[in-house]
């Protein structure tokens, strides 16, 4: 038996992803999101999902463009405070000590200390209430050599990835490998 | 320095989602999906994205209505199956020895045996490319009593989520918690 917990954005598990963009004066900023999911395969896309009164939502209509960089659970400190002050305040960038890339391909900039990082197009721009959801095309995606595994595709296990509870709002680390999709469920 | 990728659906983490819905015989299916998130706070939502050809997309479109169930990595195997197979073909829950409930708050199913669920009422529909993105707005969340923590919430550490890693196709568990969000970005 299942108990009620109403209607709550409760899912496991969210990603911790940053999302990077310019302002009108090409200041960089950086927010985390949780709100976020690749949305199509082809083109390839990516989702995420922010509050109109976010600093980098105006940022995102006004470019056209934002990055997701994806930190590593040793950024989880930089990560958390890049959810908790806002852009028109202050430079994260210079508050955290890490570095701004410009990227080559589309209006924002990326974390030059993050393992992985999408360069994304906005496409679509869906308001759904509180949260507009904007779906960007991936343009490339970038990867540190370090982080680099089989195949030439980084490694789950070095990129080390954070995973966060919504409403229980922790923060975990990825954790053992299970198994490989498309190939465990075949000798069910 | 990092290396060029391409235009890639690679991203950490994505979930290891369940949608649950009926055909038009009220036979309930089920398929895999990591390309979801949660989208709106308020009103709360979800999305998960479906490739036209799945027997699922019919489904949603028809009934206005699915769910998201989340498996616990002791069914990893049921997981992966559900993605491999097509509904058109088999009953996924009688071949998975897993039980269909029929949700009281929307015509579809979800899995008795995974320890978290979501019902939710199809509002918008997004045609991406080869992805169709569906936003539910969440009419409940359901969970295992064995799962509650503090506070009432499920423990994420109980619930034990699947975590996918696109291109390299693996799962893994959750990890070492981290710390608290909107807490330990503080004293950067």
């Amino acid at each position: 038996m299942k108990k009620s917990l109403g209607p709550r954005t409760l899912a496991f598990p969210t990603p911790v992803w940053v999302v990077g963009t310019y302002d009108a004066n090409r200041k960089p900023n950086v927010m985390t999101a949780a709100w976020g999911s690749i949305c199509c395969s082809k083109p390839p896309c990516i989702g995420v999902s922010l509050r109109k009164a976010t600093y980098s939502y105006g940022n995102i209509v006004a470019q056209g463009a934002f990055t997701i960089s994806v930190p590593s659970e040793t950024h989880v400190k930089e990560a958390d405070y890049f959810g908790i002050v806002s852009g028109r305040e202050v430079n994260k960038f210079d508050q955290a000590h890490l570095t701004p890339v410009a990227s080559t391909l589309v209006d924002a900039p990326y974390v030059a200390e993050f393992p992985l990082v999408l360069e994304c197009k906005l496409i679509h721009t869906i308001e759904i209430g509180l949260h507009t959801l904007f779906i960007g095309e991936i343009l490339d995606v970038k990867a540190d050599e370090a982080v680099l595994g089989e195949k030439g595709f980084p490694d789950i296990e070095k990129v080390r990835p954070i995973i966060f509870g919504p409403e229980i709002r922790s923060y975990h680390g990825i954790g053992r490998y299970l198994g490989q999709a498309f190939a465990i469920g075949k000798d069910l």
